[in-house]
């Protein structure tokens, strides 16, 4: 029988490519979610049609209500930032960054996996990321898999060694819908806008859309997500 | 002012007596608790009782249900064990381990902090607890406390390092309760059975009531809180 994972699933562009590198490694996949008071719904819809798309054992929506705590522009009342550059995108840590979050998420996977028995849990952390959030880093990953290997009865126990895998954190953003395109990702079934309008379509503008859109232009496909509009008004 | 603190409060014996230190070191506390999906809801109450009645800046009971993921005799279908010695509740890692509990406990603990701008958090753990426990051990805490220390934009801009404070780690349950007494805890506030009966009365059979029952009786105290039975029928 094949090992046990579980995968963060945002619902977003590298989750869900994670997710298909997780299945191509022959896998059994247990897929989390949080609905963590975000903005909206959209990506847990999204991480839904992904999880049934891609084929998953079992997909898991933990509520966590983060807003308890506020701090982020994702889940707390700050504006999300939009037309930013590259190079502005890249600077410093942006107000989306919600404190601790991959923390909380990656220690839910591990209650999970231990449960589950398994030792393997991916995340879908990556470069362009980890220029701006702290717990996208290397060195963070490196220290939290430690810690994981000293917090539960599995590695006491001398089970296993738990391997938090992270396929994604030397690609930048292009590369990775590259990966996903060969593994055969829906890309349409994804979702990565900070801000959506009424209709639930994406804004075109803000950090998450600007880097996306950018990315597929990289290497030449079209994003076959409808937009509200973009920075240059492209599809308009 | 005086710098702020997390204080994880569980509404047992131990945190009860962690929130009275933190006090004392006159820190402004967050108090920290956690809805988990928990066999019953009596420790809650008595984290409220116990977080009103010592004085915190607020109290935040946050919605986690780890019963989405099942693993432990506290938040699944498996029985309690009872009427265990000290050397059968000493050795090995008991049924009511939940999978990563501190874990995600103590990330939970470090997003507030993060928001409060506080690098300080305290938890319970203690020398009872780690010879079963595998996340109440030294190695634990120094392993999360170095993990914290590289995941958040605080420590990423220097602001400051985050210490796990564990003022209890070394210390057997009758000092613990002696400590406590000292600074005026009212053990009649907290709750530590596993398996309360249906008035929310003490079984005093469970080991968490076999533990408290013979460390008061260890510094010849009356334990305050009533019990519905005991091993031995003291009560009776």
């Amino acid at each position: 029988m094949s090992s046990k994972a579980v995968v963060l699933l945002s619902g977003g562009l590298d989750s869900a490519t994670v997710l298909a590198v997780a299945k191509s490694k022959k896998f059994q996949c247990f897929a989390l979610s949080f609905d963590y008071g975000q903005r909206h719904k959209q990506e847990l819809n999204a991480a839904r049609e992904v999880a049934k798309n891609i084929g998953v054992q079992k997909h898991v929506v933990l509520k966590l209500n983060l807003r308890e705590f506020g701090g982020s522009a994702l889940t707390a009342s700050i504006d999300v930032p939009k037309d930013r550059d590259a190079q502005q995108i890249g600077h410093g840590i942006p107000v989306t960054y919600v404190p601790a979050r991959n923390t909380v998420f990656l220690s839910c996977a591990l209650a999970w996996a231990e449960t589950l028995e398994s030792f393997d849990i991916f995340i879908g952390v990556n470069a362009l990321d980890y220029s701006g959030y702290p717990d996208c880093r290397p060195e963070y990953i490196a220290a939290f898999e430690r810690m994981a290997n000293l917090a539960t009865r599995a590695s006491v126990e001398q089970k296993g060694k738990f391997i938090i895998h992270t396929p994604l954190i030397d690609k930048k953003k292009s590369q990775i819908i590259q990966v996903g395109l060969d593994l055969g990702v829906d890309y349409s079934l994804t979702f990565s806008c900070y801000d959506p309008n009424g209709d639930g379509l994406s804004c075109g503008r803000c950090d998450a859309c600007s880097l996306r859109l950018a990315a597929f232009e990289a290497i030449g496909k079209k994003d076959p997500l409808k937009y509200s509009g973009t920075k240059k008004n492209e599809d308009c």
